[in-house]
């Protein structure tokens, strides 16, 4: 793909690269080749200091900020940009799609090398520590030393925590922003009937897309994505005709209720963007994440290593990943003396808060990345 | 079928009772002629003032206790029996299969009597307030006047409000558990995913029974019916097999976590005996509870006919139905002047906690029946 830079202050590159020296996964597969979709803004210090790796979690990508060729706005816009509150005149911030997603980098509707066919469900099982691994490689290619920070809301905060238990002496900060150590039974609960969902759809075997396992799987996870009050808030009874239906259908405009209106189309959506081997893929990544398991549960000694300060967020309607779950990882950090900032967001958007703008977290994200330009530009 | 009298203290008695009045639904279908099947307990008093309805919740049926023909167990047979809380040496328990349940009322497995044909997705929608109607027709012909207590938990208790509004000098007391007055917009969320895979399932529009859909619309529904600590207590991150498997697969056997090879089971045993269009049924009679809907969302108003005292219980980890929502019952009866015992018990099993033994609650319960037996046995 070509270089295209935007007329911006936010000085947008998107590239593909290439990487030929093949990745041992954790599952002990191989990736021979692959190649991982960067969009990068602002500008890299002489010194390489500036840099910020910003980690996406389900269903995003490396397109963070600005509005790409399509027109659509990065999935973290409001967070990073110029004069945002991770300020791109002064950071140069790095988004990756992750492998085995399917918005460019390498993943299941790649061809495979080997026999030439699309890779489909023969993707292999791809771990956080896989990604991290993956990202590493690109820093190199990319000349980062050491990340000014690794940053990332939910699945992208794993990606920041991996980042400083596998690279210790490779980033100056760790910021976590509504995420957890490890999935609970429930999550993985919740993770596991969407996959069945998709799985079970005959489409899934047969090789076309399940359209309808995706949109069941995108519905159960949008419910956990909003809070309880939030979907009060925003539809609470609200029907969608003006009267009761009193009969069963699949479109949205039979539904009875708005709620139900909309989280068919927010799947009706999904089906029509994203790739099924890519939903299972992320969710198993997810479920798999657990670095205290290697350490017999003990969370401050998988964290010991770390020689990041870390900023780690929450949001008390998240119930996704509740502050007790961030809490849980401050207590570990504090346990192994290190340097850490928790904030506890008083928000009422459940675990999509992350994304949103609310004006404390905005406050306290801008102050501390201040902090961080500090250090380099002293 | 035949009257077959259990030799126990019990005296289990099931029958089927023909009603051949048409039924009026709330949706403004007829239902011409339709049998209700019942079991009681105990034996009904001279004055007939010893009576108790139990009203059930999704997936349950008229064997409330003992053990029936087949060997199963009763779903509440652990708060009513001889010597239970709701004593059946003392009280005449009567336990109904709501219309459109697939235990042995009229619902989607029977018979359409106009075309012979299964009545299957074309049976009529039934809402709480049709099912109270039978049950006061299915009272008239048992002879009951007014019962001793109209008792139920979830959706039962739904049931239990309704006998009080719409029957208001029927009943004496009415006995809400784990209830609520109406579905959040998640509650419905929740609902109305569990309907689409249903629905979504190519074998439902093939008239074949939809095992995919039905197994993951039960996995979903069963994640909400116990709590997140429950979950961790019973499942936490434990591993199905020896290592993780790094694929993806859906029988039990493949799974990598024993949460999900235990939601598998349950979806698979789901799918083994329930059927698709009651579950659509109740599922949509739940959503459309809303009796304050009426009143201009005033639940006093709406309340404010009744003439029983109440007794309302929740759950302090049931987040289906939380604590806050029996709140709210419980500060519209006092609002209209009503007499309500409320008792929120601090039980670790979520939603699933009213079906189980917990001492705390079934001292309340049993505490609460003696009070109503006194008023007759006096």
């Amino acid at each position: 793909m070509p270089q295209t830079v935007s007329p911006s202050a936010l000085n947008a590159i998107t590239q593909d690269i290439a990487f030929t020296t093949p990745l041992v996964l954790k599952s002990g597969a191989v990736l021979g080749e692959y190649s991982l979709r960067v969009e990068t803004y602002g500008t890299l210090n002489a010194a390489k200091s500036n840099a910020i790796l910003v980690c996406h979690a389900l269903n995003a990508s490396h397109h963070v900020a600005g509005v790409d060729a399509s027109g659509d706005t990065g999935w973290w816009d409001n967070m990073i940009g110029p004069g945002k509150p991770v300020d791109t005149n002064v950071f140069f911030v790095v988004g990756v799609n992750n492998l085995g997603s399917c918005f460019g980098s390498t993943g299941p509707a790649h061809t495979h090398p080997a026999t030439s066919q699309r890779w489909g469900k023969d993707f292999p099982v791809v771990t956080v520590e896989d990604w991290v691994a993956s990202q590493a490689r690109l820093a190199n290619h990319l000349g980062i030393e050491k990340w000014a920070a690794v940053m990332g809301g939910s699945l992208g905060g794993m990606q920041a925590m991996g980042w400083a238990m596998q690279y210790p002496d490779r980033l100056a900060h760790c910021v976590v922003v509504a995420s957890c150590a490890k999935l609970s039974a429930q999550n993985i609960a919740f993770n596991d009937v969407a996959r069945q969902a998709i799985l079970k759809d005959p489409d899934y075997a047969l090789g076309q897309v399940p359209r309808s396992g995706l949109a069941v799987a995108r519905m159960i996870g949008h419910i956990t994505y909003l809070s309880d009050d939030d979907m009060a808030e925003k539809f609470g009874r609200d029907l969608k005709n003006e009267a009761l239906q009193f009969n069963f259908g699949t479109d949205k405009g039979s539904a009875d209720f708005q709620v139900e209106s909309y989280l068919r189309h927010q799947g009706e959506k999904f089906a029509n963007y994203f790739d099924a081997n890519t939903y299972l893929l992320i969710t198993k990544a997810l479920d798999y994440f657990d670095p205290a398991g290697a350490h017999g549960g003990d969370l401050a000694a998988a964290l010991s290593v770390a020689q990041a300060d870390f900023f780690v967020t929450s949001f008390t309607t998240d119930w996704r990943f509740s502050p007790a779950r961030s809490r849980e990882i401050v207590a570990a950090l504090i346990k192994t003396c290190k340097h850490v900032t928790y904030c506890e967001i008083d928000a009422p958007h459940g675990h999509d808060a992350f994304l949103l703008d609310d004006a404390r977290y905005h406050s306290a994200m801008r102050a501390y990345f201040k902090r961080i330009a500090a250090t380099f530009e002293a």
